[in-house]
């Protein structure tokens, strides 16, 4: 956690369960491991000039101490809260007070699976949404904060 | 609709009224026009090495013709359908049927907009969406498709 | 599509199965035919020093196109949208999106019909309704515009 | 009640409270009273051929008795119940017993008032109606029964 | 309105738009005119030994009039009173407080008819009611009362 | 209807049925005419140096007639509406165009009665209400007025 | 309490916080304080040869005991009964115990207020009811009873 | 409230409006009154070796204290809340909280009159109750706690 | 479309996505073309003596147009409408304007789909409908039709 | 009542019941008694600088006296109001009419109890809430209010 | 985690994003910050004799984890759970099985704010609550443990 | 963590409050702590050749964590998920994530307490469950992986 600090910074938070990607059924999420979904966006935020910080945690108290440790830091977030996306007051709490952007990010379509996953608690206050597109949707989140 | 024969490509498609985009109310909708939304994908796809074809019409059936004309010729398809994104099952059973990934995209967050609009009819096939973004909407999906 | 570039305009737009007006039963429908409706117009715009361009179309995207291609360059649009009246919302964006009065024409009393003819979704984004009174409503629209 | 014998006639009946126009709040509803409606009409009769007769009342019995005395006599009726469009069935009775064409006109766009105002017990039973356009909506009625 | 003085007497009273009985659409509604039934009346009361005195009128306050006029002066009352039967609480009270017999008359049988003539407001405060007998229904009311 | 010019006036009305007041079982409304009624105010209002004119009509149409007059000529009007209390739009609107407050009154306590009599279609556009106090209540309103 | 024997009396009552009438926001509820209010009774009661008795209590049972000690004494009573006019079923039995008439008075229009001030459960017991007539309504009131 | 130190007690309050019990409307509610129904209860109560204390209060607050005067002074309370019995909890809560058996008594049904008067707020803290068997439910009460 | 002029003619129409049938999932719709399926119908319609048209749309528009276009020139239509099946007022009038017989075809059984499909505006206003026994379906409404 | 003019002042009231606290059941509810708290909340006042003046009351109505008399000569007052909290609509509006600030104080967790004790009528007019914490309640409150 | 042996002590558990008070929006929420709070709350205690320990965290566990470890050790608990209040079942065992009092403090007026916020799943397993009296509530809830 | 590399694996979690079993109300729910469960449950193991690992947690994201532990290294799970059971949609994803049996154990019967309680959102993605056995139903589902 020592940033160079001259550089404009964004946080890429996961949340419970993302650390399996790329492991678990591969032939159906594809081999894509986190690390490397985080190596890129690394990488495409040093070509643009920025500096990206991106941590998973299946504990909801960690993302909410990240979320307020990047308020007033960061340029913007990153999220993709899990399960916690349909269940967390808290959450949605950090997100509504840190002040900076903060972007959605679901792999699958919400849209398209059980009821229970279409109400989305953080939703109304985030900026934006992006779903459905894999990993590449960080990917395409970072660059719609930039 | 000569496109070069060796270059992978990506076909846009806008619905009805995204014509006027940039043309009416712009201190709203901002001064982005549909041209320089399609211009900046077209050099975007130049640089990654894909051939972006982008049409706009008010018209369901060309929407699908040219749905149709994608399957087996093209990567992805990028759709903003407008309004027809809530009426239309014919749309959605031409997205259903191409076999190759459909990404939706919204100018505007629909969740906070009039109730009618809120249901898309088109989203469970889609592959994903990108909503709220803006202009910039556009740009993402060509990303997420390549 | 080449009108005195001096004159005021009006567009005068009908909407799916219009064409049939005057040939089909006419001992219930009359034997006024679409021609004759469009010729009257003219005429009587003439008499009045506008000049009144007629269309039909089966096609819901060719109304949008011709409602945008008044935007800015005719007085106000009598539009009867046939069956689409009812089912379309990219028609109502359109003619949300225009700017300029457009006065809704029913042949028949919808009220007396089928319920699914009661909603109008396009009602509540025109300027006036003139219905039931067959032919004579395109004209009494105009001299309303005037 | 004299009218020449030779010509054509329309009854114009204006129904309760219609009295006030032009004169009640003229900020809102304009400064055209009802006499300079009724002089307009009767002039614009002049012209087509036609005798125009118009009556205003605040009375149920008296808008049925002249609906009666209209049949057979003249081409047709022009009516503005004002507020018992809403509440009277035996008005609703009278113009579907006199076989002429009745035009229902409303000065304002009823489906933007209270609920209570947008039923319409006679709608069902006139020839056809003109709403939203203002006083104009009366001379339009007139050329539609011409 | 100058009875013989000796002879108990009738009061038969039409309401809105039974003027038009015999006169409007004969092959559906038959050819008996209003004069005719009353006639009738006249005769079978002359008959009976009392004086039927019938009046018809679309205005719901003459209705009312006659009605008190008949307080303490005649046996009963005949009374179909048209659309105004849904309508009226006036006429409701007016029949409640005259202390004498009135019985219900309607030519048509009103439950078979658009459900908002199935409630009869003034039902509850008449004698009886007799209702699709046609124009008979009067002379049976008349033998009732007697 | 040829009052003193110079003088203030309060204009009454009494709806349908009211004439019978006093006549009409004097063991239970008691033995106070309508006439009584109305010589008592006018009496009132001459000690307190206003003319006081009263009508009865069971006629709508009459009673909106006498609403309009009072515009602009009297400095209120007390309105029995009796069973049209319950029933008339056109009355209401009456009311509401004359610009002059209207003091709602009723002999009975409407409370205690049927349910289709507790609803008031008057009583949002009145200035107050007295109801239950019999006779007197007109008395009180025309105080309440002055 | 030692009023003088042979005058008849009126007993009025002042239900919970009216006391603070005139005190409290005098810009919105007037100036006029409950003093004032009782001083003018008083005064129109000497007028009318009644001795006028005019109490304010917080305490239901105290209003109930001075109703009570109405019955046999006094001609009537004039009660506004403040917030116990919605929960006081002690209130209403005892209204309709005593055998004298009472007459509830609001001083605002409560039909315009929070809904549950809208059920009142005295109404139905008492002879009548005036409001929304301001501090006025109670001099009517008294006049009502004499 | 000087008893006498050796005798078991048993104390009797009567609710709001009981004092008017004998008095109003014999002819209804018998012309018992509550001081013959105390008199019997003390004469009951001496002939089984108890002393009774009766009290009647119009205030909630009255009966409350009494009832805090029972506690462990008394064998138990009969207690007719009159129109309290449905509206106070705090009339229960001070029942609930003396330790000594209360019998509630009505004189009436209360299930067979108006809705309000259905539920009992003070019916599950009472030991028991007698309703429907008029001043005899008292005795019944004092010889169950016996 | 210039056909025989001697032989009696059935117009064929499919709308948008049929012309898919055979191509996409083979597996799962079979292998069977739209071209085979329309080589067919020809092939029957010759055995049986008609001229046999078939076209294919994913127009709304050109699929009214056609219809219109078998007015007084055809015996009958085949029309399987695809996704318009369920929201196309425009095409039900068409099908309702044209007065020659036309049949619904659907290769799958709508019932056993989404509930979005299980409405057909069309239905009421075609001859027949044959739906769930695939291509065949199609021969089948071609002898129904003969 | 007799206060050292130059002290601020509280308010302390305690509704029905309250005067049992320390007495009965003391086991459950403690042996502090209503006199101790009251002593606590003076002695603490004193050592604050403010005279506290303390009540218990079975009346409603006392409490809405003391509550006016609070009005503008305590700082601010603390509340149990007991049962009444449930039921008064009375002292809800003492409440609202006194403007300085009341703390609502409850011994017991209301959230744990019956129902009909979770609705509190006066909370929305209270400044705050301490609930729960017994007898300490009280002094609570009047640290918050100092 | 090494208090003093001797003295008894206080747990003091703030949930989530209550470590941004004072900091986020300060002319909202107040310049006092938490560590302020726990100063005074760590002074209070001392003052008193108790060891106050105060803990902030984002996470349930910890939160659940402090609980259990001042069970057996410490007199009671202060907690403002944050937006755990309305989602964590497992926060409300961990109350239920401590054997120790535990405060519920909320800052603001729960009952006046977003549907969702109003259920406290904690609520009926807590000693009490303080809500609506802002930093305050800490040091009232402090003392009602001691 | 270093368990014998041959022998199979089970493992054992414990959620929120389970550590205080045995030690909180031990006449309740009685002796045996989660210790001596744990040790019967590695004894068991051992008789049946499998290597039991057991651990408690009060953390969702430690449950998480260790869930994912257990994939491609554990033969099952066994889940004792406290609160969790009711709210976590985190838990649900880790279990359907890490392709293992893994069975619900509840020592209670969750159906017969609180209604928040019967809904169990993990119960969809185990294997099995066994509840309202005590102790006891964690050997059960030890034998029923094996």
């Amino acid at each position: 956690l020592s940033p160079a600090p001259s550089k404009p910074k964004i946080l890429v938070l996961h949340g419970p369960n993302l650390n399996l990607l790329g492991v678990r059924e591969p032939d159906v999420y594809g081999t894509t491991t986190l690390s490397e979904i985080n190596d890129r966006l690394v990488a495409l935020g040093k070509r643009k000039g920025v500096l990206v910080q991106a941590y998973q945690s299946n504990h909801e108290g960690f993302l909410i101490d990240h979320l307020h440790s990047a308020r007033g830091r960061c340029l913007g977030v990153i999220l993709n809260a899990g399960g916690l996306t349909h269940t967390s007051v808290a959450l949605r709490d950090a997100i509504a007070s840190i002040e900076i952007p903060v972007v959605e990010v679901h792999l699958s379509n919400t849209s398209a699976r059980e009821p229970f996953r279409r109400r989305s608690l953080i939703a109304p206050v985030c900026a934006g949404r992006i779903e459905g597109l894999g990993p590449r949707g960080y990917e395409l989140a970072l660059r719609a904060l930039l």
